[in-house]
C-alpha cells in the first residue's frame, strides 16, 4: 500500500526562532515515524517579512515589485532550509526547495501572482528517496524564470496547491490558534471551537475578520476539494476541519458570530437611479485602491436612491474625497459619513433552510437596546452595522441567543433531515 | 560604437546597511551616466552570512551542505534586490538577478562549487533594455537546478566569471581598502599603494595574508586575462590594477612584504627517505581538513630526513595528533612543534631576473638580529619563518632595505631592459 501523503503548513509564528523550528521539526519527525510521507510548507521566520519590507523602504520610496519579490522570497527560503536542517539533525532525511524549484508556476503579477501550474516533479523524486520535503511558501516562478510572490496568505495557498497537485490525503494548516471558534474568545469567553465547518462558512468567517486563513486559499481548497485541518502548532489537540458541507454540519444552524471593528460608513444621497451610475462611483473608489466591504442600496424613490457602503476606518478620509468627486460627476446629492460603526455577522450553512434566523438575531439585539444600521444578507450570512461601542455586547447576546457556547449549548436544526442539495 | 561594459563588485562592508547601499547606488548611477553599461555583483549585507550560519548552528550540529547553500544564497539575493531598488529610485533602470537566473552553472560541490559555465543571456537582454544589472554574488546553480555557493571569496569569482563571459572592458572590485600595499600600513607607516601588480604577484600576496582577494578569483582572472581594478568603495581614488606582467612592472624588483602571524611549525624527524612516505603523511593531514602552508624538507642523511611544515596556530593541537599517528605508521621519529612563529614573505616578479634579493633580505634581518628559521622560495617569492615577536620589526627592516616606502623610494631594477620573456 502506498503510504499516506500529508501536506503540512507552518505559519510565521510557528517558526519564529530556532527553538520553534526545532519544535516543528520534532512534530514533523513524529508524523514521519508513523509512516506518512510529508511535504512541509513554511512561512518566513516571525517578523522577517516586515524587516525586509522595512529595508526596501530605506533604499527606495517606491520599490519596484519585481525586485520586491526577489527580496521577500528569501524569507521563506531561509525557513525551508532551516527546517530541513532541523529535521535532518533528528535523524530523518529531509530536502528543502524553493517554490521555483518545485515547479510552482505563476503568472507575471509580481507581489500578488496567481498560481497557474504545479509540476511537483522534484517533490515526487525526493519523497521516493525517503525524504521529508520542506518547501518555501508564498512564492513561485513565471514561465520565464522570474521569481514571484503570492501576496497575503500566500503560504496557505502554496500548501493547498501542493496538496492538490500531489493528491495529498490531508492538508494541515498549523497556526497560533486552535481552530475556528463560534466567536472571538476574547469577546465571548464561552466561545466554542468548531470541529468542522464548510468551505462556504469558512469563506464568510475569513472575510469577516476571523483572520485565520485568507479567503483565496479557501477558495482554491474548495475548488479542488482539498480538506483542510486548521490547528495549533503549540498543542496536540485537533483543530477545525474545513471541508465539503456534510450532513452533520447541518445540525448547526449558525456556526459563528464575527465582529469587525474599525469600519466606517459612507452614504451617498440622491443618486440618480440609472444603469451605470453605481458602477461609475465604485469604479472610482476601486481605482483609489480602497477596499469596499458592505454595499447597501434600497429601492429608489422618485428616480433617486441612497447608496451606503463600509470601508476600513483608516481609508475614510481618502474615500470621502473620491466619493465626493464621483458623486458630483453623476450629479448625486450629499455625501455623509459615520466613522463609529462595527460590522457584526452571523454565519452558518444551516440558515439557508431555516427562516427566523434574522428575527432571532434582531430580537436578541433589541433586548440589549442595540440599534441596527445597515443590513445585508447572503445565503449563509447576515451582516449588520451597529455602533462600535456596542459591538462586544451585541456579539455576546447573539452568541447566547443561538446557544453557541460550550456545554450542551447546541442548537439542533429541526426538520433538516432528508433535505436534498 | 558599442558602449563600454564594466563589471563592478561590492563586498559586504560596502553594502553593510541601507545608507551604504544608497551610496553604492549613487556611485553606480554616476558611472552609468557616463554612458557605460554596468553589471554589479554584490555580497551579502555586512554580517548577514555569519548570522545565517549562526541560525543554522542553532537548529543543527552538522547542517547538510545542500540546505546550507539554499540558506546562505539568500544573503546575496537580498543585496542584489535592494541595490536594484536603490538605483531605480535614483531614476536609472535596474534589474536584479540571482546567480541561478543569470545562468552561472556550477558543479555539485555544495558550499564550494566551481563555476563550469556562464550563459549570461538574461544579462544581455536586460542591458539591451537599458538596465543596470545587479547580480547576487557567491552563488550558482547545478545543471539540475540545485542552488550552490562558491565558497570564500565567491562574489569576487562571480564578478570575474561574468566579466569574462560578457567580455567586459573592466572588472572593478570594490572593498574597504584602497588597494594593494607594499606592506601592511599598520606595521609599516610609510607603506605605499601599488598602482599595478601582476596576477602572479597578487596570487602570492593574497595567499600570504594580504586578504584583499581570494587566490581563486585571481587565478580565474589570470586564466581569462581579466584585468582587475581593486579599489575602495569609500573613496574616488584609483586603486591597484591587477593584470598581465608588463614592462613597467619590472622596474620594481620587489613589490611587497607580507607577514603572516599566528603560524605554528611542526617538524617530523627521521622520516624514512622513500617514495610515498611524505605523501602518506600529508594525505592524513589533508583528510583532517587542516591547511598546510609552507613545507620544507632538506637533503636526507643516511636514508632519513626531517620534514617541517607550518599550519594555522589554531590547528596545531589537531595536526599534532594526526602527524604523530601518521609518523608511527611510516616509522618516523620524533614529532615536535613550535607555536611561536610568523611567516614573512617578499614578493615581486622582478626578483626572477635579479640575484641578490635573498642576500639583501637576510642581511637586513641580520642587522636587526632577527634569526631565520625555515626558508622556502618560489620564482617570485622568498618566504622565511621568524620568531613571532620580531615580525613587525623584520617587515619594517626589509621594507626599508628594498626602498619600498613613499617619496622617491623606488628601487629600479638595473639591466632589465630588453629582457625577453
Amino acid at each position: 500500500m502506498k503510504p499516506a501523503l500529508v501536506v503540512q503548513k507552518y505559519g510565521g509564528s510557528s517558526v519564529a526562532d530556532p527553538a520553534r523550528i526545532r519544535a516543528v521539526a520534532r512534530r514533523v519527525v513524529a508524523a514521519r515515524r508513523t509512516g506518512k510521507q510529508l511535504v512541509v510548507v513554511v512561512s518566513a521566520l516571525g517578523d522577517t517579512t516586515d524587516e525586509l519590507v522595512e529595508l526596501a523602504a530605506e533604499v527606495s520610496k517606491h520599490p519596484p515589485q519585481r525586485e520586491m519579490d526577489l527580496l521577500l522570497s528569501t524569507g521563506e527560503q531561509v525557513s525551508a532550509a532551516l527546517l530541513a536542517m532541523a529535521i535532518r539533525s533528528l535523524g530523518v532525511k529531509a530536502a528543502a526547495f524553493t517554490g521555483a524549484q518545485v515547479g510552482i508556476i505563476t503568472d507575471r503579477a509580481h507581489t500578488q501572482a496567481r498560481i497557474q501550474d504545479v509540476s511537483a516533479k522534484r517533490i515526487h523524486d525526493a519523497l521516493k528517496r525517503g525524504c521529508v520535503v520542506t518547501v518555501a511558501g508564498f512564492q513561485g516562478m513565471t514561465p520565464d524564470q522570474e521569481i514571484t510572490t503570492l501576496g497575503r496568505g500566500g503560504s496557505d495557498l502554496t500548501a493547498v496547491a501542493l496538496a492538490s497537485a500531489l493528491k495529498a490525503k490531508a492538508c494541515e494548516i498549523y497556526t497560533d490558534v486552535e481552530g475556528v471558534y463560534t466567536a472571538d474568545p476574547r469577546i465571548v469567553p464561552n466561545a466554542r471551537k468548531l470541529s468542522a465547518v464548510s468551505y462556504d462558512e469558512m469563506l464568510e468567517l475569513a472575510s469577516l475578520g476571523a483572520q485565520v486563513m485568507q479567503a483565496r486559499s479557501i477558495e482554491v481548497a474548495k475548488k479542488y476539494g482539498i480538506k483542510l485541518h486548521l490547528r495549533s502548532s503549540f498543542s496536540k489537540r485537533a483543530g477545525t476541519v474545513i471541508g465539503k458541507e456534510e450532513k452533520r454540519m447541518e445540525q448547526m444552524v449558525v456556526s459563528g458570530v464575527t465582529l469587525r471593528k474599525d469600519e466606517a460608513k459612507v452614504t451617498i444621497q440622491d443618486v440618480p437611479d440609472r444603469p451605470g451610475v453605481a458602477a461609475k462611483i465604485f469604479k472610482r473608489i476601486a481605482d483609489s485602491r480602497v477596499n469596499v466591504d458592505m454595499i447597501v442600496q434600497n429601492e429608489s424613490k422618485k428616480g433617486h436612491t441612497d447608496v451606503s457602503f463600509t470601508v476600513d476606518r483608516a481609508d475614510l478620509r481618502k474615500v470621502m474625497q473620491v466619493a465626493r468627486r464621483a458623486t458630483q460627476e453623476v450629479k448625486g446629492g450629499k455625501v455623509t459619513s459615520d466613522p463609529g460603526i462595527a460590522k457584526l455577522s452571523v454565519v452558518g450553512v444551516g440558515m439557508r433552510s431555516h427562516s427566523g434566523i434574522a428575527a432571532k438575531m434582531f430580537e436578541a439585539l433589541a433586548d440589549e437596546s442595540v440599534n441596527i444600521g445597515m443590513i445585508s444578507t447572503s445565503e449563509i450570512k447576515i451582516s449588520i452595522t451597529i455602533r462600535r461601542e456596542q459591538g462586544a455586547q451585541a456579539v455576546r447576546a447573539i452568541h447566547d441567543a443561538f446557544g453557541l457556547g460550550k456545554v450542551g449549548a447546541k442548537v439542533k436544526a429541526k426538520g433538516s433531515k432528508g433535505r436534498k442539495r
